[in-house]
């Protein structure tokens, strides 16, 4: 058992207030933010009537989520609380509710947003990118805001009551409540996103020659409800969860691996308060440089980082003792703080890496386009080869900060340079939390009949969103690669830590070696979770799409009126068939990686460890391949439609159109629910160690 | 300096020569069936015209590819008689030449079968089978041989003249010239045959209207050489490597692990040898056996392997003493020969899960089908889907079999148990040529106007084909992934020795550490090289079907009277165009792991190692996700033009074309030569090492 004296109790006690009140003022700026937005105008009646609809379909669908999953985590709360103890349970629970909680708040602040980004449209360029920003900004100050909140607080709580083992032990609970909900948060919501689209495009577009969000279209209320509940409530579960994570990783990191330094454990904090600070800096930029939107948007991201990166270094140098003893190895505060900085730096060569394979203006995206005028499979080929193109830089550049940040501080400079990276949440979701909101300001646009000009403007923005939103993944899922990786290593330190406290077999250092096969084998069975996660994850979109193509096609044969204009489709047996489809299609693919871990463990906690790093290095190839291309088949299709190939309805277009819908599935579902599987699989690993191996 | 006794070197001998007469026999078989084959008849004058025209095509490609590759080769040549010795560069050099002359021979026995085929189909289905899998049995039986009798002689030369281990060490300059030449061939017959294919699809199918092989359509004759110098000329050099490679795999392993017993030497011979009268016994099943083709060729390869696995028994107790001494553990000749049972039966079941995703009875092709019933985009993301659930199954049984095997007799057992994976070859290939036969036949049938009922029967022995091409695929690669494992293996054993020898830094256990960040560093770059190769090639396949398009548009504008059949296509251009297209496109992704192997050897060994075993995970899954899905893409458009889902020219059979297309650069380009790729990495590591680690 671990005591600490009162002075570095009082240390740590502080550090953590410190957090705890930047997220307070985080919470500050969202609810001005928030009362900033109510301000503007929320169009006319008609646009309400649009936005209420939208409104009332997300809603459902989340709470129909939230019962759902809440059986499940139910039963992890038991397993917990009797295999484990109350706390790692209550732990759980704590990060459950705020993972869902997160992604409330993300789909209600996106619906808010998008009739009064639609409305701003009318006036002007800037004002509804700055409506549609802020809607981004509130999330992500909020989730940033919660992570920090809930992790402190609930540190604060254990330690107060258990000793510092157990009180760090009992964080583990929390990142697996947030890591499960996400799972099913992602993979739900990314679901429905991409049926409700994939269903309304091939009936509407395709059979019908309907515009996108044209309101004859029965799915289209759906397909704007399935952008809030994926895009938005599902990113924000996401990003809570894999910045709750990566704090609590580097927090046992940190404890496992630095035991002599406390001040390893409150630094993370420190890191998240400071960069709340800087998101808001970034957010101030966007609503007062005048540029053109792609430009602002990257501009304050860099702002931000610097603010950053500037006061990382009092806290650095005035935290850390001057020499911090790790095991034989001594690191000095100047090393730790250069591990920080190379997380930031990634962040910054991670958005540039992204946005050049997916954005309009290079040759990637235009290759793709050029692609298509040769036909669908031409367009599919390119499309897929690109996706594949796309994860070579990010993974030179992940294997460089690996090394680079492990010599600066070992596994804690891995954990270190994954936290000053998430640490830029904040500002990066209020960048992707602003693809949704364009793109459902677009949709109300469209529906209520507002002129061609404002569709005009919120396409254009719609373009810009979809870059940052393929950006955003990009961004996750490296930071996913890393975190787990930083969760592997906790996971063999925990391993190590248990067998010697139960005096059992020791694990030497051979036993995690290439040369075993058993390793092999682990690493073959890792690497498979990632493609038969996506495999069905791909097929749960088929068939959730596949029965909103059956309603539409029965709703326009049933109703001849609702083509002419004459007649209202039925939006919400649409809506209500794509959610029962999407909570049903979910739960194989969300299980799968808990699956994976218990049966490996059978065959003894080697396989297992090769389980987690196959997974992580499969995982990062499918994930990146998959948004990275997603993004850039759809921005080949807007290049098109932006005249360039032949333009709309082009043989080129339709093309487009295909590998658009292929890239749906591909970059809203299968790939960004890949990085908090990765991590489930991880937490597991961690949790089941006392139970298992004995 | 290993001096052997002279009643070991007997043995040695002895065993050696009963291969090499096993392989004679082989030569004489196929022999016989060549006459066989030239006693058909060859069609009218207008067949023997076509099958002139493609035989032309198709043996300047390879003469030019010989050129190409040759300048590469002499360059290789030169480097390693410098750096290593003329022994080793004399095995690159007889690897080489006889990888091309596989391929040479799978090419010219292809080209006469082909239209002996079309003219047998006329007359009945069970003649046009017979006629077309004694074709592949030549290439099958010549290969094999082939392969026996150059590894069996070299390294009866090389004992001969140098003490063992330099012998032994010199077959690796063999495999990497076996390896390096098929990564060309493979590469590029397989940019010639989907950029042909891709090609004249695009405009003679979907522009056009044309048939497929309609005579019309200039690129027509460059599709059929393409069939030849990719399906056949491309994979009878792979599989060549592949088995040559994991004969010297087990070489090497057996000299390395089990110094103290010589038989393990020439165990592999033996089962080399003994698989050859194997073969011959299946290539007979099918010869007197009167069923549907389907089940004749499968019931032919379990007929095989059933001889194969009774004769190895009495082999195996026979040549290994009572116990086998490995380090400090034993093995018993009982295990040994459980090894090599584990090899046949890995066989059957990836024959049979292949055969379960890619033929047309079951319900993944069906899926597809059903899929593309709601248009392109679902079929693609069916397939996908398709693609990646297909990898489950044989990675869970190559798991198993890694388990067993190391069980049964540590790394050898690995390696005897793809040995005897591998000696199954000979009857493989004679399934997989069978392909390519039928598929040209059809063609020839369609252009010299031969009733519609022949056609029917070479489709229907087409669809076959299609299924036992994907199953050969699967099979190439899962004995590829453990021949890679084995050569793993044999890389660690090398460094170990070479540091011993040199007096340099020990080769502890944990060197290749799973905790050591530059293992995971290796594992990334080594898991992103299957990624970027595929993307490569798959954009190879892409640049050089552009080019046939735009030849194709320009003949049919220049000259209207080809469509109207009035006026003869410039099949000359066509094929010289994809020449030199699939020649420039092969040099770069052929030479990255090369590449990227050097690259890693300059951050240390301990990188590499992460590299190789890397490149292994993705590689196995990537390239099974391509295969399996290629596959299962074809057959799902043949499963529609069997009448079913609307049949030829209804909607769903237009998207099953753009599956199919995609399809084809998967199963026929990438997803094959990433086999090779793999290998290569893990030879050029395993000879750089006396070079780089000083």
């Amino acid at each position: 058992m671990i005591v600490l004296s009162s002075a570095t109790s009082f240390l740590l006690q502080t550090g953590i207030w410190f957090a705890l009140i930047c997220a307070l003022i985080g919470l500050g700026a969202a609810f001005y933010l928030v009362r900033l937005i109510f301000a503007q105008s929320p169009g006319n009646d008609r646009m309400q009537q649009i936005a209420a609809a939208i409104e009332e379909g997300a809603k459902a669908y989340l709470n129909r989520q939230i019962i759902s999953v809440s059986i499940i985590a139910v039963v992890i709360f038991i397993l917990l609380a009797f295999t484990r103890d109350l706390f790692t349970a209550a732990g759980f629970c704590i990060g459950a509710v705020c993972s869902m909680l997160a992604g409330y708040i993300g789909m209600r602040v996106a619906v808010i947003s998008n009739c009064r980004t639609a409305q701003a449209a009318t006036s002007s360029r800037e004002s509804a990118l700055r409506v549609a920003f802020n809607g981004g900004a509130v999330t992500g100050l909020l989730v940033v805001a919660l992570a920090l909140l809930s992790v402190g607080l609930f540190f604060l709580i254990c330690k107060a009551i258990l000793p510092l083992d157990k009180a760090v032990g009992s964080m583990v609970g929390l990142a697996l409540g947030a890591s499960l909900i996400s799972v099913f948060a992602r993979l739900g919501g990314g679901i429905y996103t991409k049926a409700a689209d994939v269903g309304a495009d091939l009936v509407g577009k395709i059979e019908s020659n309907l515009e996108e969000d044209d309101p004859r279209n029965p799915a289209t209320i759906a397909d704007n409800v399935g952008d809030n509940v994926g895009d938005c409530a599902g990113m924000a579960a996401d990003v809570f969860e894999t910045y709750a994570v990566s704090v609590i990783g580097a927090i046992l990191v940190g404890f496992l691996t630095l035991p002599s330094t406390p001040e390893a454990i409150i630094y993370p904090f420190l890191l998240g308060g400071i960069s709340v600070i800087g998101a808001i800096v970034g957010i101030i930029y966007v609503n007062v440089r005048k540029t053109r939107p792609g430009r602002v948007l990257v501009e304050a991201v860099l702002a931000s980082a610097l603010v950053s990166a500037v006061l990382y270094w009092p806290i650095t140098t005035l935290l850390f003792p001057a020499t911090i003893q790790a095991g034989d190895q001594t690191h000095s505060p100047q090393q730790i703080y250069l591990a920080a900085l190379i997380g930031l730096l990634m962040t910054g060569i991670i958005v540039a890496i992204t946005n050049y394979y997916t954005a309009t203006e290079f040759s990637p995206v235009r290759k793709i386009a050029h692609a298509s005028e040769t036909g669908h499979a031409t367009n599919i080929i390119a499309g897929l080869a690109i996706g594949q193109h796309a994860t070579a830089l990010p993974v030179i550049f992940i294997a460089l900060a690996i090394l680079s940040s492990y010599y600066c501080a070992g596994l804690y400079g891995i954990a270190i340079a994954v936290t000053s990276m998430l640490s830029m949440a904040g500002i990066i979701i209020s960048l992707d939390a602003f693809g949704p909101i364009t793109d459902n300001a677009g949709g109300v646009a469209v529906m209520s009949e507002l002129p061609k000009e404002t569709r005009m403007i919120t396409d254009e923005l719609d373009a810009v969103g979809n870059t940052m939103k393929a950006v955003t993944k990009g961004y996750a899922i490296a930071s996913a690669g890393l975190a787990a990786l930083v969760l592997f290593g906790t996971y063999v330190s925990e391993l190590r830590a248990h067998f010697s406290q139960i005096g059992g077999h020791e694990i030497g250092p051979f036993e995690f070696s290439l040369e075993r096969p058993q390793i092999i084998i682990g690493l073959f069975l890792g690497g498979l979770l990632p493609f038969l996660f996506s495999a069905f994850s791909l097929e749960a979109v088929g068939k959730a799409a596949g029965a909103v193509v059956k309603e539409v096609r029965r709703q326009l044969a049933a109703k001849p009126g609702i083509l002419k204009g004459t007649d209202l489709p039925e939006y919400g047996a649409c809506v209500d068939i794509v959610t029962r489809a999407a909570l049903r299609e979910m739960i194989v693919p969300a299980l799968l990686p808990v699956v994976f871990v218990i049966v490996a463990a059978l065959f003894g906690y080697v396989v297992l460890g090769g389980l987690l790093v196959g997974t992580i290095v499969t995982g990062l190839f499918v994930a990146i391949s998959m948004t990275s291309g997603g993004g850039a088949w759809d921005n080949a299709k807007k290049y098109i439609e932006e005249g360039n190939f032949g333009g709309k309805g082009s043989s080129a277009h339709q093309a487009a159109v295909t590998g658009d819908t292929v890239g749906d599935p591909y970059k809203d579902t299968a790939g960004p629910a890949i990085n908090p599987m990765i991590k489930v699989a991880n937490i597991v690993a961690i949790l089941i160690i006392p139970i298992v191996f004995r």
